[in-house]
């Protein structure tokens, strides 16, 4: 059978969904791997080093011609709505944002695999892209925070005087938070991080972070964070409000999956700062843990006491910035994810809904949405 | 007696002669410092804090009112002419490049110091402002590479896969080179470096980069490079071709003092690196050691074999990017070179050319231009 690797449309989008490694495992299943031209330019990848792995370059993707699509971003609803029945989809879906595609995907009678499903077991460990991405967004808010910051992160000792490291918060320590507490480290920072979940000081402390504890706690099934209640939440940001106002760079990472981020940070806390200090939301696109941050843009905010500015960074499409090693995790775990559809490796795809990764990442099958709450979100609409 | 702290008038020139820290020590030589308003804005130093360390603030510097003046970058021309006959300056004074300005202050009989002059001996080190601005931009340049680069610089060992660690190679292995091997290992990556001073190679190993050798050396007195013939330069080119081609990242770093950089790294060379390579040259600003570098300027060069593109960055005011460290160390180097002109710690001025400290980084007095290099440049206009 046919698996297919798009081009990415979405502006911005520089990853790719396989790479020559990944071809080559593709191949080893028995699978014919289409790759539409230009599909891992910006990753690195020219057209040749696909067709020296074993797929054919196509100079554009007929959607009629492939049993399996591999993906980066959510397809676009029209894409979507074009596939044939029993067609297979494997990639990030979106499910909570983009349910027009979900809608045409199962329209369409797509089985479509959402990698943000795939269940948090060790066995589906290989497949899961949103820690292989977090992994990169982690190390990447790290340099976007360094490259501002008018300021060296390491201590140095100098003939002319000693400079101390810079204090770098980390608020949010799941995968993305822990990245970035590692690289800061790395660099030289001195570290804090805090999370809601208890559980995660440990972690904190093993990736060279010192553990803030705050009398504030929310731990969810999966080892998510769960969302505070308003209370709690204020009460979370004035006990947050010092640490963050003797940061040089703090660096904010909390999510809750399916909504949006929560407000850790108002713009009143991040005045408090020191002039030339550097804020990254890593949450911009999903609604923002800074009050006021956009998605792709640095804002200027102004201390207190007027004396400078803090410079407050929108994250986005971080994991795209470095498409090379972003896309060679990804197409690793598209690939691996692929695998399990293919259970004999001799080229044929037939899921088996009773394997709990399969079942899990399913999205759409069969005309109908199988993600529980995709399809009450899409019954609300 | 007065110390006048101008803004500094250059485009993009983020730092400033004094800090309130070097302001406190001025203040305690006895003498009086006079800061123009807004001169520590974009180092992180508001008006209000040089007030409080003791300076004057004013709206704008009298230049016939001080009796010193402390700055970064060469003063132009216009400003040394204005100044009063028997005023001292002190800062960077780029004798062999901004020769009209060593001409208007030996004209206007003005006793120039020029930090870059400064004698590297052991004494002198806390005022070698050209060590102290090497080990900002040193660091700089590899966020610079890393925030370009489409991979990690680190290892990582994920459930998707191992990736392995950037390749970063540093040619020239000065102050700055030296600190650009350290940050890029502090990051994780494996760094080699070349010197053509066979006696760096001890340093590049505790650094943490391994030393490649080459048969081409050159070392002149004081420790700098000497410059190489042009046989032997391309030579040299030739030696460091493959090393180049397998780099993702190359940084370099090599400057012959009062001399355009020497070209180590052809086009050619760039285009046979790997797609998403990136190249930093530090040297962009004194002609470039990498052939088309463009000060300021990312510039795109296409692949030998069209699959993709590497990032030939010429680097511009990298200390000045980091405005708030560079001018701490800047500060404390101007500050700890004021001291000894005030041998009594009393307020006054009293330049003692007995001291070869002293004598050595004079580059004007009495109306004449001290240091002979830069005499015979003028001279030979």
């Amino acid at each position: 059978m046919k698996v297919g690797i798009a081009r990415e449309r979405l502006a911005g989008e520089q990853r790719v969904a396989a790479t020559p490694e990944s071809v080559r495992q593709l191949v080893g299943l028995g699978l014919e791997v289409i790759v539409e031209s230009g599909a891992g330019t910006a990753a690195g990848h020219s057209d040749a080093s696909y067709t020296e792995a074993g797929a054919e370059v196509a100079s554009s993707l007929d959607p009629a011609a492939v049993d399996v699509v591999a993906h980066v971003r959510a397809l676009a609803p029209g894409t979507a709505a074009r596939l044939k029945p029993g067609v297979v989809t494997v990639g990030l879906a979106s499910p909570s944002t983009d349910l027009p595609t979900v809608r045409a995907l199962a329209d369409a009678r797509v089985t479509a695999f959402a990698l943000e499903l795939v269940p948090r077991i060790s066995r589906a460990q290989s497949m899961d892209a949103l820690t292989s991405q977090a992994l990169v967004t982690g190390y990447r808010c790290v340099l976007e925070a360094a490259i501002r910051l008018p300021r060296f992160f390491p201590l140095y000792m100098t003939a002319a005087g000693t400079v101390p490291p810079a204090k770098v918060l980390v608020l949010g320590a799941g995968v993305a938070g822990l990245q970035a507490i590692g690289t800061a480290k790395r660099l030289g920072a001195r570290v804090s991080a805090n999370d809601i979940r208890p559980a995660s000081a440990d972690e904190v402390a093993s990736m060279g972070g010192t553990f803030i504890r705050l009398d504030v706690e929310g731990e969810a099934a999966g080892g998510y964070a769960r969302e505070l209640t308003a209370d709690r939440g204020a009460l979370q940001r004035e006990l947050l409000a010092p640490h963050v106002a003797d940061a040089d760079v703090l660096i904010t990472t909390a999510a809750v999956p399916g909504r949006r981020a929560p407000l850790l940070v108002t713009r009143d806390m991040v005045a408090r700062m020191r002039p030339g200090s550097v804020v990254v939301d890593m949450a911009a696109e999903s609604g923002g843990n800074v009050e006021g941050s956009v998605p792709g843009q640095d804002l200027r905010v102004p201390t207190a006491d007027g004396a400078g500015e803090i410079t407050v960074v929108g994250l986005k499409d971080a994991a795209s910035a470095m498409a090379a090693d972003a896309s060679r995790l990804y197409a690793k775990n598209v690939a691996n994810f692929i695998a399990l559809l293919v259970p004999g490796a001799d080229g044929t795809v037939a899921p088996d809904f009773s394997d709990e990764v399969v079942a899990g990442a399913c999205l759409t099958h069969d005309g109908e949405v199988r993600h529980e709450p995709t399809a009450e979100a899409l019954a609300a609409l």
